[in-house]
């Protein structure tokens, strides 16, 4: 039952207030490994607070607040991974500490002073930054997502991770600030015919993209900043590539260079890896704009809910594409379907926070969401999904998730 | 000078590229106290990088990235604040860790399992809130700046602190998440002629603010997340009142109580502090609301243009009344403004970050920006505002900030 939530009274009963939520993943506060803890005033009215530290400080998070990413378990960590709690997540931003990480040779250690990145190719004026040469330039700020196009890569055939961490953490959001690309490349000359540009990383995989030169002219971002901050060492500082909506890998981190062509590059990351085989044997090559997305974070994966009545279904949407323009919430398996709020405003290729009140009956349901793009595309069902593009497919899986309710109130991963 | 910036070629001439910008400030790479300093990779592309940590981790910033908050040099620390340093900011976030902080009676230590929330007074049904029942409830999220009235406090008279974090960093935006009040107070039942509301924080100092009830029922958040994670605990982990544009102490902290009342509750900090004194002798007194304001970020006070040439002119402007429409700088005292560029979305009662291309002719010059807001409120000149306030105001400075450019570059806080 979806109730309205504006009628006085009405929206608790009275078994939910005084009602606590456990969640099975998180059941007892215990500090994080390295945090500072003080001890907890029985009455914190009664003495002194700790105080302002003499050089002002750079604050860290509760001793109580213990949500860390998970690696996921490759078999070396030459090329790993690790995802975004997105079931402690609140609102659209994505903490720093939190985003999620995708390396493909560990996280190099660049001092910014001799950092810089050279533009070459085919332009009329081979151009090197450094750091301050491109900080003096003019800047854009702008909030969107980042998702790796393998988010979800082990659930194409049966459900295998539990929490929403597993499923879909390899996706978070941050407003990003830096340099338009264009700004750059109309100071370079790019020259008739260039189609393309290689991005390339000063990692050790000298991790390499094409990128379409329409992409890069139009809302490519060269980018030092991360929420309000130097970019994190885990994103690439002290500069990455953004493209707004494009797949994760794309978006080059510590980049270096740029090279101006009429052709991509074709490199071991466009060839060997990110693309998606079809069962007639073929691959799809370049798809690089994420389709649209979403999934329930509350409840979600391994999560209890312990007794029936008012619960507060949210969760987040995003697309490659443009804005989320809706997001539908089922609890019967998508038999019928229910609007729900999106928070406000709703940002271009960017996460949007959904939100619906929910009163369970304490009989086993099966919750998903679905969302609607700016494009009018809408999300498609696990079997759509894979009735158009098999099983093979590593990447780009961004079907309905469904997590079921048991009458005990368990939720659980499941395919429906 | 303000060039446009579209012309292909023509915004840097060639001076600008390859220079470096120096802040006096902040000259050399100082890894801050516990930064973890990892080896410089001189050639990162022929080592591994470092690998993702066991469990997943808690990022943190660069070892070469140093803002600090700055602590205020109070007589004690019994009551002091820490500022954000502005002229390190991008776009619209403050980073959690740089949040400036207020403290009346230090920072409490409060474990959120034993933390609750009562709401009682005039209403039908006192109500007792745990973390977890508040959790339960409907959310919102909402990016939006704290502003703490004193902000700039020390430059009613002459101009006494040299940097933009000293004079104007007292204000920072999140996304907070949490209740709206709304729901809670429908929840309890408000009688009535009830009129105010007391908030009640479980610091030593138990700070306590009264708040018009039409402000509680309107946009009143009880907050619990902070850019998309807990509350930090100098922000009032595990609640804090927010109260959209309204001056930073009534955004009680650590809260635990409510009591609503047909009157305001004349605190200490209602008659003691927080009020603004007259030069006929009277007092203004819950001046709730922040006036429109803002301030260059870059260039700021003691840092130093290194050579003329082109620069991106930036700055933060926000107003406790609504949106901002419009920022001008200019570069000559006030003679004659520019509109800045605002950066999108443009939100209600939130930072919002300006910005403007300028070349500098290596001549002196005086930098000022002044904005606008919905309520088609101009930020005033100093001269206006002490003509109309007098000098025995400690809070509510939000006159136009005059940033000195010498002929040598140097920056430098004026009043002109």
């Amino acid at each position: 039952m979806f109730p309205g939530v504006s009628r006085r009274g009405m929206l608790f009963g009275g078994a939910a207030l005084g009602a606590s939520l456990l969640s099975s993943g998180q059941a007892a506060a215990q500090a994080p490994p390295g945090a500072i803890e003080y001890p907890v005033q029985p009455d914190s009215t009664k003495e002194q607070g700790r105080v302002i530290l003499d050089d002002g400080g750079y604050g860290s998070r509760s001793q109580f607040e213990n949500e860390l990413r998970w690696r996921y378990p490759t078999d070396s960590l030459d090329s790993s991974w690790s995802l975004t709690p997105l079931a402690a997540g609140m609102g659209i931003i994505t903490p720093s500490g939190l985003h999620f990480e995708r390396h493909h040779g560990g996280i190099p250690t660049i001092d910014p002073e001799k950092h810089s990145l050279i533009v070459h190719g085919m332009v009329d004026k081979p151009l090197r930054f450094t750091m301050n040469d491109l900080k003096r330039l003019p800047s854009v700020s702008r909030t969107m997502f980042i998702e790796c196009s393998g988010n979800g890569l082990s659930e194409w055939d049966k459900p295998t991770l539990k929490t929403v961490q597993g499923t879909h953490g390899l996706t978070s959001t941050s407003e990003w600030t830096g340099v338009l690309l264009s700004t750059v490349l109309k100071e370079a000359g790019i020259q008739d015919g260039a189609a393309w540009i290689l991005a390339e990383g000063a990692d050790a995989a000298v991790m390499t993209r094409s990128v379409p030169i329409d992409k890069a002219m139009d809302d490519a971002i060269l980018a030092y900043g991360q929420n309000g901050e130097a970019l994190r060492p885990e994103q690439g500082y002290p500069l990455r590539l953004l493209l707004p909506g494009y797949e994760g890998n794309t978006h080059i981190k510590w980049l270096r260079r740029l090279e101006i062509s009429d052709k991509p590059f074709m490199t071991r990351e466009e060839t060997l890896k990110y693309t998606d085989l079809m069962p007639d044997g073929k691959a799809r090559e370049f798809t690089l704009e994420m389709d649209a997305k979403s999934v329930i974070t509350f409840p979600s994966g391994a999560m209890r809910l312990p007794t029936p009545g008012f619960y507060e279904i949210s969760g987040i949407a995003w697309s490659g594409r443009g804005k989320i323009t809706g997001v539908e919430i089922s609890a019967d398996g998508g038999k019928t379907w229910n609007k729900a709020t999106l928070q406000e405003p709703v940002l271009d290729k960017c996460h949007t926070r959904f939100r619906m009140p929910w009163i369970w009956d304490g009989r086993e349901a099966v919750l998903q969401s679905r969302c609607t793009d700016e494009t009018g595309y809408v999300q498609p069902t696990l079997a759509e999904l894979v009735k158009a593009r098999g099983v093979y497919s590593v990447y780009h899986l961004n079907a309905i998730q469904s997590w079921h309710i048991a009458a005990n109130g368990e939720v659980s991963n499941v395919h429906v």
